[in-house]
Order: C-alpha cells, then sequence, then structure tokens
C-alpha cells in the first residue's frame, strides 16, 4: 500500500522500515531532516506533503502526544487531511486521552477519512522487527481495509472496539502498569544493593521468581551495565503517567500506585534526569540510599 | 534421606510430597492434625518429635514467619535442635529479616548444625511439581550434603552467598516486586474497567504487552473469575510488606512503591479481606470507584 509515516524516532522509524521490508511504497516525515535522509537511505521516500498525500491509503502518526498529532492532522498551514482522498485511513499510535481519540475520530470521519485509534507497545527493537502489539479499536472495515499495514508492524493486533478510544484507554492501562513496575524494579534493585546483593544477582534471580516484570526484565540491565542511553526516556512517564491521573480524576478514580511512581519519574525528572533512560529513576533511590550504582 | 517437613500448609504440603515422590523418608509435622493424616494417608510418615528428630538428616521449616521458624527450632518444650544430632541440617523456608536468619544461623552453628537461609518462591502448584525457586545462601559444603533434597524440591536453587541473610534479603526483593505488582494489578483492572473495558479483555492484551507481570497474569485471572479463594492471602502482604519496610527503615532506605501496595494491602485486611485471595485488594479499588467485579 502507499503509507505516510509521520514521525521517524525511534519506534517510528522501525514501523516505517519494516513496511518497507514487507513491499508497501512508504514515505517518510520528520521534523530532522537527518532521520529522513537515513530513511530514504534504506529505500524510503520523501516528498512534499501535499504532493504525495491525495495518493496515500494509510497515514500512520508515531509522534510524541496529542498536540503533535492534532498538528499532524489538522495544523491550519499544513495539517494533512486537507490533502488526503475520502476513503484514505489514519493509523493514530501515539499514546492520547481516550476522549481526545474520539475527537479527532469524529472530525476524520466528517472528512470520510478512516480513523482507527492505534497505540502500540513493544518498544523500538521490536518496531524494527514488525514485531508491535497494537491495541485498536475502530470499524471492522477499516481494519481490514488496512490489514496489509497492520500486519507489516504488529505481530498482534487487538481489535477492542468499534468505537475509537477503547484502544486509548487500553494503553493507559498498560502505561499504568508499565510505568509503575518501572519505578519498582528501581526501588527492588536499589533495596537489595542496600543489603549487599550485587546488581546482577537481582536480575538473575528475579527474572526467574514470582516477582518478575517485563518492565523488571527489560529495563534492570540497564542499570546493572550503568547504560542510561535513552531507550524510553524518565520524561516520557510524566507525560503518560500524567495522562492515567488525568483520565483516572475525570473518572472518579483513585489511582494510589500510579500517583507514587509519577512522584519517583518526577523527582528523576526535577534533579536533571529527564533525558535518560527511564531506568535512571533508580538514580533518585541510590541518591537517598547513599549508595553507589554501577558505572 | 530422612526429612522431616514442618509445616503442612499449601507449600509445605507440596515440598513434603514432593520429597516422597523423589523417594526420601519424609516425616510430616503441623498443629493441624488432618493435614497429618492426610500426609501419612499418601504415604508419609508421623512420629513424635523425640523419637525421630535424632535420626533426620535435613528438618525443612515452611511456616508462616519467624516466630513460628523460632519456636520449631528452639522452644523450650519442644524445639527440636534439642533432639537432632549434629550434622543435621536445617533448610529455613519463611519469609523473615535477613538478621533474624544471621541469628538462627548462628545459634544452630553453635550446636554443630548446619543452616541454610532458604526463602523459596514459586506458590502452592510450583511446590506440589517439586519446582520451585529457592533463593539460598550458607556454607558451600551444607549446600552440597542437602542436594537431594533441594532437587526434589526446587527447580532453581539460587546460592547467593555464603552467609546467611543474603538468601532472606533477595526473598525481600522479590516480595517488594511482587506485593507492588498486584496492587498495581488490581489497580490497572479496575481503571481499565471505569473505562469501559471488559476485565478478560485487559487480561488477554497487557499478558501480550510491556505492561505484564508474573502476578499480573497469575493473579488478574483470579478477578475475571470473581474466585477469591486465598491461594495466597491479603494479610501475607500486610507481614511480609512489613519484612520489607522493617528492613528498609534499618538501612536508611526509602521505599514509596511498597508503603504505597502496603496502604492497600491494610485497606483490604482493615475492610475484612485479609483472608481473602490477595487478589480481593481489587474490591478496595471497586468500591471506591463504585463499579462492580465479576462475581
Amino acid at each position: 500500500m502507499k503509507v505516510g509515516v509521520f514521525g521517524l524516532g525511534s519506534m517510528g522509524y522501525g514501523m516505517a522500515t519494516s513496511l518497507l521490508k514487507d513491499g508497501h511504497q512508504v514515505w517518510g516525515f520528520d521534523l530532522a531532516q537527518d532521520q529522513v535522509d537515513k530513511f530514504v537511505a534504506e529505500g524510503g521516500l520523501s516528498a512534499g506533503l501535499k504532493e504525495v498525500a491525495p495518493n496515500l491509503d494509510v497515514v500512520v502518526i508515531v509522534v510524541l502526544n496529542s498536540s503533535q498529532t492534532e498538528s499532524v492532522l489538522f495544523s491550519a498551514d499544513n495539517g494533512i487531511v486537507q490533502y488526503l482522498s475520502p476513503l484514505s485511513t489514519i493509523i493514530a499510535c501515539a499514546t492520547v486521552a481516550p476522549e481526545f481519540a474520539r475527537d479527532m475520530s469524529k472530525r476524520c470521519q466528517q472528512l470520510n477519512i478512516s480513523y482507527l485509534d492505534a497505540p502500540i507497545s513493544g518498544g523500538a527493537v521490536k518496531a524494527a522487527q514488525g514485531q508491535l502489539s497494537i491495541m485498536a479499536s475502530g470499524r471492522k472495515e477499516t481494519f481490514e481495509k488496512v490489514k496489509p499495514v497492520l500486519d507489516s508492524i504488529a505481530e498482534t493486533v487487538f481489535e477492542l472496539s468499534e468505537d475509537a478510544g477503547v484502544g486509548s484507554a487500553m494503553k493507559a492501562v498498560n502505561q499504568l502498569l508499565a510505568g509503575v513496575h518501572i519505578a519498582s524494579m528501581a526501588e527492588a534493585m536499589t533495596f537489595g544493593m542496600t543489603q549487599g546483593i550485587e546488581p546482577e544477582k537481582i536480575v538473575d534471580v528475579i527474572s526467574k521468581c514470582a516477582g518478575s516484570s517485563w518492565m523488571f526484565e527489560n529495563r534492570a540491565p540497564h542499570i546493572v551495565d550503568g547504560d542510561y542511553s535513552p531507550r524510553s526516556a524518565v520524561d516520557i512517564w510524566l507525560k503518560d503517567l500524567g495522562i492515567v491521573l488525568d483520565i483516572a480524576k475525570d473518572s472518579g478514580f483513585i489511582a494510589p500506585m500510579t500517583a507514587t511512581a509519577l512522584e519517583q519519574f518526577t523527582e528523576a525528572s526535577q534533579s536533571g534526569l529527564g533525558k535518560e533512560d527511564d531506568a535512571a529513576v533508580a538514580k533518585v533511590y541510590a541518591k537517598k540510599a547513599n549508595i553507589d550504582l554501577p558505572s
């Protein structure tokens, strides 16, 4: 299919190259020209928005948040919907509030453009392998129409509902858990170190025990290696757990675990660690406990 | 080998029968006579402590806490160490503070009795299959001496240190994570339900996404099934997270995720849910959010 991918960060870039590998024609868009150039060198396409948009079957939006998503779609000067042909489809992958997804879906449908509320999970490695999980909601016929694109980027596509917003709600549930698990990983690793246990031993043992989590197994090794190059940054969690708490507040839901995890990430960000890998939340614990993490 | 198992609850009973299956001679001890009778009906042995103790190679203690462990070993009227032969070995499996484990080990060694600080992880099903994980510390020669017993009860034995206390410290790390993950599972499930997502869909999706944990996959189905028969009870977490926070306090370690999780379990216990399965912590969330859990 003819696909435009908006946002060539670590996730979007991997998804765009996965699409290329499966023979789709893929145009990449990103404010960072070097990412676009790199994508073109791998066989991707680049063109002016106005020229290419009318020919696109699918637009995949893999940006940071709701305001960027809205800007890609509807900004007055270069929002893409004004150039798209009706019957084209938006696949919106950013983590956003369900209410925002419902609003975007409605505005697209008014222009006869289909919309999938389609947040993703899995990280950059799985994105590059075309093996993401997609928590999606939208019309059944829309899923069918863009199946070749979904198959190229995802190992598992959950069709959760015909209504936009349900995909984003499920993503919020996932982020709640993922954020809490990263904070608890940091708490557990540094707690264990205060008891004289070597961090690599904690990883070995916990990975085989009931205390394990996807995030523990993925992030704790960053602490063992002293490697805080950002696969996913601390500041992402200020945004994502903030979204969870906003939704919770609107629904009268009290989320103490989420709130406590957000406090740890906020403290990390305020300590200047916002752009580091999210495992760096352990540095806040280590400083308070007066222990040295592996460097 | 000749083994005495103290505590025939769900974990101890499974361990005792796993030992029987591998051909050990196993004497079972429990305050509940019906558990002892059941064990004898499966081929286990029962005898007076004073008669059998001098012949035992190994004593496995699978009781609830430190005071029960100390009582099995040293109580004035029927503590077992006074009857054991030197060169026998204690395998102490309860979740206790590292300091307590060091004390027990020291007092046993003064009587020439070997001591393994050997907390377990895996639950009743794995106990019955002889596939527990053991986080153990103690002398190298002690591990070798009781290897046939360890092999019968565990799939994985971590030899963490020559010093008692390190096994218990690792167990505390595991319980920190496990307790936080159960509370966050309850928070996530009920949060998702307030957004109109069916609980079984949350389990399906999260199990395949980055928000998953061992505890999520194990406990969230209890909520879907509305089954709160206690595999592991709410009140266990008051004890175990209490131990974690006691150790943390002694080490000047601040553990906000653990403290917040403990608050949820405490609230559940105070609501009369202490003896229910630990997944019942979700009932506290559901009540506040005014939603109905599956029954």
